[in-house]
């Protein structure tokens, strides 16, 4: 059934998103708070900061008002800068018995980062937002997806994660077409700290590339980062072998690998021996991975777990330590073992 | 203690490990076949066929005689094409008590691969053909490293294998250095199944580039890829969590991202729709992933083991099916749930 959707960020990924939707002839709507961008994508049928190459339909209208958007959504797509994450939830909350009297939203959200501070992840910030007499349910959408390859409606896959399956599975059927394939998950907590955790790693592989290291120091890097981040988050509480699928490993590949990625190209200018104020300026985006960085480490030290590499790059970002000599006392290190299910269970 | 090491097989890979043992102050010999060859490392200290760029320590010996290379050794390490694994295990097996009558060597395998027919793993192969009254013990080095950055000192690392732990830490210790870095397994199963399945996945992800497929596709075949690779390990006693470690993601990373690696090459030309045969003749060197997609075929038919992806290239490559055609059915595939360890433990 034609479903009413809202998606509140008009960036890259919700722009991608809404295009998804619209073409499986669903109602998408754009919430942005650019007034000149939300004309244009209303006039012009384009978002030219974000997605440059892409025409997108006519049937995607663009709206500033919140409002006017929600009104009478059966769905609510979350795709914001994390830190803009709780202060929207919270105005959604507000006007949400106004707008959708009848019936409650599915809320889903797709954004990957932790809150500052508290170091919580974005389904519990909406849950805390978005009382549950308010909504069906709080749906994570996760994995490798570069906007401006899905616009272009090449191969992607991605996972819907709630611990609900029937929610889960909702989400899957929202999305799923020919060209992008949903996974349902259940292990929701997994998903979001791999979404979150392997932005750190990302930027670590960037500043590898910038100080000119090779494919093995890449692999290298991007194994032991997927390790330690399971660890992490099997101390939270997450399933091991969520960090083997699409919002663990896959995202991670895609993530490292890609010159689309601003984290990979934050840590490329580090590697490159730019001063981390410089990259940020440079960088005109938000940067989830440097944050996360920050969050990731705190975490660590709050539940013993050893992060060899987090910590690495912690430093470099914001000890203001050197990237060489990070490198070079990791590979140093005592000699070890690699994790199993045995490790794990102890 | 200084080491005496046979290393068999002058390819790039034995060179390389070769060259990694003289950097740890051991005395590695490289054993091959080629005269002409051979003659060119002793003489010019190059072995321009395999690494055109690299210059061998003169302390690097080659020998063309198995009994004079294995005199006294005290670790072998096979680094064949996996058809050739039996036949040399056995030569070396029949000369052995003649040429290491006082102490038994460790044997050490870099090989990936399953043998044709039998589908045994390389290990296996290796315990079949070398009794235990000759040899110390049998341990699997495997993980992400391209021959042509180790030997430029770049940094690696990757894992030692074994279910005796001292003689994976032994192995640890016999490679280890501040540029190339060994982390004991314990799970032989799932690292060579790690090692050579890949190359499946590898095939598949040089296809795709050659059809023109973006970042997402490639991270999606990867991750959906490693998740058939795993639940077939699992089926064959592996430990899951070791497909996230070096011999599984890390390999895979590499493998599928990068221009050095042949398995990925033969895909690439696939994709470009050359005739399998003439893509095989091109290469002029083995490529492992051809043989060990029917192995994996075949292992996946007798386990029941679902491997959607493995399939495809199998049809792609043995039964001329459609690239294009296998693709598009892989999406339209009834929408699933990604992997748990619930699902494994089932």
């Amino acid at each position: 059934m034609k479903q009413k959707i809202a998606v509140l960020g008009s960036g890259s990924w919700g722009t991608a998103l809404a295009s998804v939707l619209d073409s499986n002839h669903h109602e998408a709507r754009l919430w942005g708070n650019v007034p000149e961008q939300i004309e244009e994508i209303n006039t012009k049928h384009t978002n030219k900061h974000y997605l440059p190459e892409f025409v997108l339909a006519d049937s995607i209208k663009a709206y500033s008002d919140l409002e006017e958007v929600l009104c009478d959504v059966d769905a609510i797509v979350f795709v914001l800068p994390t830190k803009a994450i709780r202060v929207v939830a919270h105005q959604v909350s507000e006007v949400l018995d106004r707008t959708n009297p009848s019936k409650k939203p599915m809320i889903i959200h797709a954004s990957k980062g932790l809150e500052q501070e508290s170091h919580k992840r974005i389904s519990v910030i909406l849950a805390e937002e978005l009382p549950s007499d308010q909504i069906q349910d709080v749906v994570v959408l996760s994995g490798p997806s570069h906007a401006e390859e899905v616009v272009k409606q090449d191969i992607t896959t991605i996972t819907a994660a709630c611990s609900d399956l029937d929610s889960a599975k909702y989400v899957q059927n929202l999305f799923s077409n020919g060209f992008f394939r949903i996974y349902t998950n259940q292990d929701v907590i997994g998903v979001e700290l791999g979404a979150a955790l392997k932005n750190v790693i990302a930027v670590g592989a960037g500043a590898l590339h910038g100080l000119g290291y090779g494919d093995n120091a890449k692999a290298a890097l991007m194994t032991r980062g997927l390790t330690e981040i399971s660890r992490l988050g099997v101390a939270f509480g997450a399933d091991p072998l969520t960090f083997i699928g699409l919002s663990g490993v896959g995202d991670l590949i895609v993530t490292c690998t890609s010159v689309h990625s601003r984290n990979w190209r934050c840590g490329n200018q580090l590697g490159q021996g730019v001063p981390i104020e410089d990259v940020l300026e440079n960088m005109g985006m938000v940067v989830e991975g440097v944050a996360t960085t920050k969050a990731a480490y705190e975490l660590a030290a709050q539940k013993g777990i050893d992060m060899p590499i987090t910590t690495a790059i912690y430093r470099v970002i914001y000890q203001n330590e050197d990237l060489k000599t990070e490198i070079s006392d990791l590979m140093k290190r005592e000699r070890k073992s690699e994790a199993s299910l045995k490790s794990i269970e102890k």
